[in-house]
């Protein structure tokens, strides 16, 4: 630790409750009851927006689960497409349109993407105006709308953070409602969820959680308790992805434990050399961030040599396919797009290779970097 | 984990908020000045109820430190004992002479024992009605007043904790005040506090911290977020614990990481052996919790061969004292006495060694344990 810098962050919000284990999810509907009745005594809406990722749009019992009442909302969040500013504002609209400007909780149940349009959402009806509006650093003035996380796939770790990542497709910003009002106020963790994950997927976003603890542990700004939730997570990670099937049933509960803990680490630290190439490749190829990880994994042996090893022995250990070659074909212009959508990340980047980094990733090396991936 | 049981804990309420790291207590009076701030707005007391550590009271720097203003209380905590109901009664008696019931905030700046005080004191403030109320399981009604908790010894997990632990001496009764409402609403973790702990008492307590953890790992109820926080406790303590400066400033910021993980792992999981034997000498002798759990440590070599080896490793390192010969002396109602108020916990008894503890630790066999301490 002797030569680390201070992180600087020095005041972090926890989520406020959470559940643990299989069969959790069964503590939704008390809970939702519990908010539904105190709404009602005083006054107020006792409806709830549960906004739930397309992938359970075919799943017949999923009202009976959640516990829909009239004049409750369901909405689907498609993931084709990361979250948009655009894209969240329709939804609020929507809402907004049904008079559920003040419902008692919203519910968001599914990836990242669904997690993050509940958490900007719930501000968002709070708070009035549109997405764009918060884009940045504590611009939420008050409190959302209760909001109740549900992961039903583990690695982002948007269940345990205080930001929702959403581009702006006018300015092109790629950029979060960073704020402690974004925190979730009830997450349940329910490892029965993840038990129907496609397996690439559920290996790419396990990877969300492992490769932004090795680039946070890796930097040279560090804190004492994010090294300590980043620690933990790959030690987790490792005894998930090792040997044996991933997805078993105690695994799956350990990589959404993962996932808590790693977004836990988000709160105190920064990432490294992957996440701006992985945003690169978000921004000039659409690639989604976790898959886009992985990909950017390919180049990382001289950044980051024993987490590449460990990365790919688990890769074929598990048997799961990473795209490759996803560069080939683009042109000068194209390089060049890559080359500003990553050196732009400057903190991450100052983080791993110190205040010189440009003079590391020049445009060839940055080039040759995408090109092996 | 295979053959391991459910702890059946499965909703943890998290502290609110955290501050870390050297010179976090800055940040005390600009939250307290935004919560005297609301207070004033919403026409209610903006006064703020100081309960600190004695070790304190002739610190000169204290009351600016603290941003003391005209009507706050301060009131020193007498750490001689364990807490009382009837020293929490009389704490809250003084306040309510005082007209302070409804307060900004009360803060607790000090080791378990002041952190606890201050947890109840909120607690009934807001509640009405005595301590020995609600010594039990979720019997507080009401949130207690926003309480801030400021340790300045690591190691009991008070910070983080549903508890805190009282003795009710009417009804000999040793049981907390188990509530989500007595979890901290924010916590500020400032390692220069512990820079003036005796080292014997820094060791002491530490060491509360990393054997709730062995205990935790060692037993059968498993639940994995615990597992998760309480590998990570056990990890930090030993590179605070191992050769070298035990209370170097990193090593403070990471037991007091460690700390408040442990606590974090409390959440969830259940203790051993060892904090039963110690509750023991609690009762019969007065012995303070985390100094006996200590000297239980000298009994447990065939209960936590391996935690035993290495906590006698660290002790002879850090030549730190740990009382020896504590039962000598003692006659057959004084064994007797320790067998029953040790025997009484068949939770943890129950997790460390089955539902056949009592086969185990028979009375000649418990006798034996302490007499070897």
């Amino acid at each position: 630790m002797g030569t680390t810098l201070d992180t600087g962050v020095k005041l972090v919000r926890n989520v406020g409750r959470y559940n643990i284990g299989a069969g959790s999810l069964d503590e939704l509907q008390p809970l939702l009851a519990r908010r539904r009745a105190t709404a009602r005594g005083q006054g107020d809406s006792a409806a709830v927006v549960f906004l739930v990722d397309e992938f359970f749009r075919g799943d017949n019992r999923l009202a009976e689960r959640l516990g829909l009442q009239p004049g409750d909302a369901l909405e689907f969040v498609a993931t084709a497409d990361e979250p948009t500013t655009a894209g969240i504002d329709a939804v609020v609209a929507t809402l907004r349109r049904r008079g559920l400007t003040q419902p008692a909780a919203v519910v968001g149940m599914g990836g990242g993407i669904t997690m993050d349009t509940a958490k900007c959402t719930s501000n968002l009806l709070a708070n009035g105006g549109q997405a764009a509006d918060y884009q940045g650093w504590d611009l939420v003035r008050v409190p959302g709308i209760f909001k109740i996380g549900i992961p039903t796939v583990s690695g982002t770790g948007a269940e345990a953070t205080r930001t929702c990542v959403m581009t702006n497709p006018v300015s092109g910003l790629k950029l979060g409602m960073n704020s402690d009002h974004t925190v979730f106020d009830h997450v349940i963790m329910d490892p029965e969820l993840t038990a129907t994950v496609p397996r690439d997927q559920y290996f790419h976003t396990g990877m969300d959680a492992y490769i932004h603890c090795i680039e946070s542990l890796g930097g040279s700004y560090r804190n004492a308790i994010g090294d300590a939730y980043s620690r933990e997570t790959i030690n987790l990670c490792r005894q998930v992805f090792g040997p044996g099937d991933m997805m078993a049933p105690e695994r799956r509960e350990q990589l959404m434990v993962a996932a808590y803990l790693g977004g836990c680490a988000i709160a105190t630290s920064y990432v490294g050399v992957v996440h701006p190439l992985s945003a690169g490749l978000s921004v000039v190829l659409g690639i989604h961030h976790c898959v886009g990880n992985c990909i950017v994994m390919r180049a990382m042996q001289d950044f980051y040599p024993a987490a590449y090893d460990e990365f790919w022995r688990w890769a074929d250990l598990q048997r799961v396919h990473i795209p490759q070659g996803v560069c080939a074909g683009l042109d000068d212009a194209g390089f060049e797009a890559l080359y500003q959508a990553s050196i732009v990340h400057g903190k991450p980047l100052t983080n791993a290779l110190g205040e010189g980094y440009r003079e590391i990733l020049t445009r060839e090396r940055m080039r040759a970097l995408f090109e092996a991936m």
